[in-house]
């Protein structure tokens, strides 16, 4: 059966699907920027994001998506020729490293291999080297599926006097990510992922440390200028139009995590995590990533013999228009990754794992077939 | 009459009313930015704009509001040290200026007063100084409602040899502007204007002699590296996450307007601007710009004696909730500024019209009625 009249269904990580209260907030006619109603949206959302980050300073907002924001983490306090430490577990982690050398930082990478988290005494020991002016870090690598362990790498780079640089994109939302208690410099997320939002927005946290550093840095910068968001913000408005409408669905996405709850939020991609993996496994696909560093928002899996990544996913998407990600670069065709954060409940993964053993299943019954002919 | 059960209307320069249709395609659920679907999007986008800019070379399209591609248009061709002579007659040239300063430019200021255009030959006169590396231009300057001859302004830039940027926020879309035949550089706009959208999207059109200047521009930049969306666009992709509903609602506003016509188009907008500046003149208005400079897309007006520019704000608002831009900087609360670009017609220009008819009159009733019991 074909399902070429079935919606598409993103099973990717990122964009997500977005539920249809917030679809209609982006259909709303449009009202100014600088408007009192529009002040009054930006007021909540920053508030709200407070509570989200569990910090007391409000993110800077940026109409851009999340490398947007990984720029501005970057260009607002690296000089050039400052030493930066990137840990890299992946193309986002990588990405990371890339940006800082273009606005002309010395980068030293500390790499692991795909699927496989950092290790913090391994950066502790790297921190012994006193020089290096900032760390970044990918919280959550989308490539593989790794979660890294932020709180105990946080805690050795704040140790040695560095500055923390937390690519969040697909963690903030979808897992436990206190700003202040773990000390986070800055830290950053896109619309499109566990916000439950088209993309087109990111967003910036920023430290009183990194504040301290921005005061120094004379890299050359406009949009990103984080000086610029934090005058205007504080007047509930923006240095450069925004996109209200996304602000407007941030402002729905915010009131439905609050109505949720943050414990329950995190409970649930966790609970969605262990399920699409124990069953997955049941069913004969390798899980890419073992258990202590399997990521809560998207799981890396590794089909079972006689059925490629390019089978099942060009069959999910002919029979059930379920989509998930091929892996990047190395991992492209080895390995698939299932986006599993946002708007997203038992049923989806239900679902999902349903397609995915009628596939496999189906396959299997045609090879059959086609040995007991021979 | 309160207004307060009313839609708000905005009648300001962006964001402009977003057709339904529009608004539509910004409620459809999402689709991955990866996926053939939104290849095919990106494809007819791209074809569409070079139909509208009158050019052989696509677009690069950003996430970012109107500023992002401003910046995109000095940080990949402007060295630190570069000279820059830019073209200044309000708020969003002098917001060019600073973008070149900031990325390190020795930028010169031609200043002329408020309400005024630029003059070519003075221009003409300062490209005597053959050093200028590049001449920054705003084609329509928004914060005045004056338009400029940029056809004559970049003929003797271009004689000169130096490149020439422009900011075609506020004309692009509305007015002619044959990218090829004026030799236009770089020529830049935001969604929320005359392409009818939300914010969140803008776009740079880059000429041959730009990309050689690219070649040779060593400034730190990584978003908005031309580069990356050259060479993702060529395969009908993007560099970062996009803003996906913005580039299906521009595909849905580039086909109406495809639909109406260029010519029809640019016709509709300078009746619309000719109407509202006779019948508000024919009310007591003052224009704050004369014939020759009025802008197609957005009229600067002076309230009539014994009205101020607050009063007749608030009674649009509470009256009629329509929306009206007051003037920024040293023209503000003297001056208000009434958009008429993108989905905009007569029926528009006369609902304003007709409410600031009533505003004048009643407060003129007023004023009467006080006087005649003294």
């Amino acid at each position: 059966m074909e399902a070429t009249r079935a919606q598409t269904f993103l099973m990717i990580p990122g964009p997500t699907p977005v539920p249809d209260e917030i679809l209609q907030e982006c259909a709303r006619q449009l009202i100014g920027h600088r408007s009192e109603d529009f002040s009054q949206c930006i007021e909540q959302v920053l508030e709200d994001l407070k509570w989200l980050g569990e910090t007391k300073e409000a993110p800077m907002l940026f109409t851009a998506s999340g490398t947007g924001a990984m720029e501005a983490s970057i260009c607002n306090v690296i000089n050039k020729g400052d030493k930066v430490l990137s840990l890299v577990c992946g193309s986002f982690g990588e990405r990371f490293a890339k940006v800082a050398e273009a606005f002309g930082a010395q980068v030293e990478r500390l790499r692991v291999a795909n699927g496989e988290a950092i290790d913090a005494d391994t950066v502790a020991e790297k921190m012994k080297d006193q020089s290096f002016k900032a760390v970044t870090v990918t919280h959550n690598e989308t490539s593989t599926g790794v979660i890294n362990d932020l709180e105990k790498i946080a805690k050795v780079v704040k140790a040695a006097g560095a500055l923390i640089l937390v690519d969040a994109v697909t963690s903030f939302g979808a897992t436990k990510l206190p700003i202040d208690e773990w000390k986070l410099d800055m830290v950053f997320t896109g619309s499109q992922k566990a916000l439950m939002l088209p993309p087109g927005l990111s967003l910036l946290y920023v430290s009183k440390e990194a504040w301290q550093a921005y005061e120094k840095c004379t890299t050359p910068r406009f949009y990103f200028d984080l000086g610029k968001y934090r005058k205007f913000q504080a007047e509930q408005t923006t240095p450069f139009t925004p996109a209200v409408s996304l602000m407007r669905a941030l402002q729905k996405s915010l009131q439905m995590m609050k109505g949720e709850g943050k414990d329950q939020i995190f409970a649930r991609h966790l609970h969605l995590r262990d399920l699409l993996r124990s069953q997955s496994k049941d069913m004969g696909f390798g899980l890419f990533v073992k258990e202590e560093w399997a990521s809560p928002s998207v799981t890396a899996l590794v089909p079972p013999d006689g059925i490629t990544v390019p089978e099942i996913r060009k069959e999910l998407k002919q029979k059930y228009n379920i989509i998930v990600a091929n892996a990047q670069d190395d991992l492209k065709d080895k390995v698939f990754r299932v986006g599993h954060m946002g708007y997203m409940f038992e049923r989806e993964i239900g679902m999902t794992l349903f397609a995915l053993k009628q596939i496999v299943a189906q396959k299997k019954s045609v090879t059959d077939k086609v040995q007991a002919l021979k």
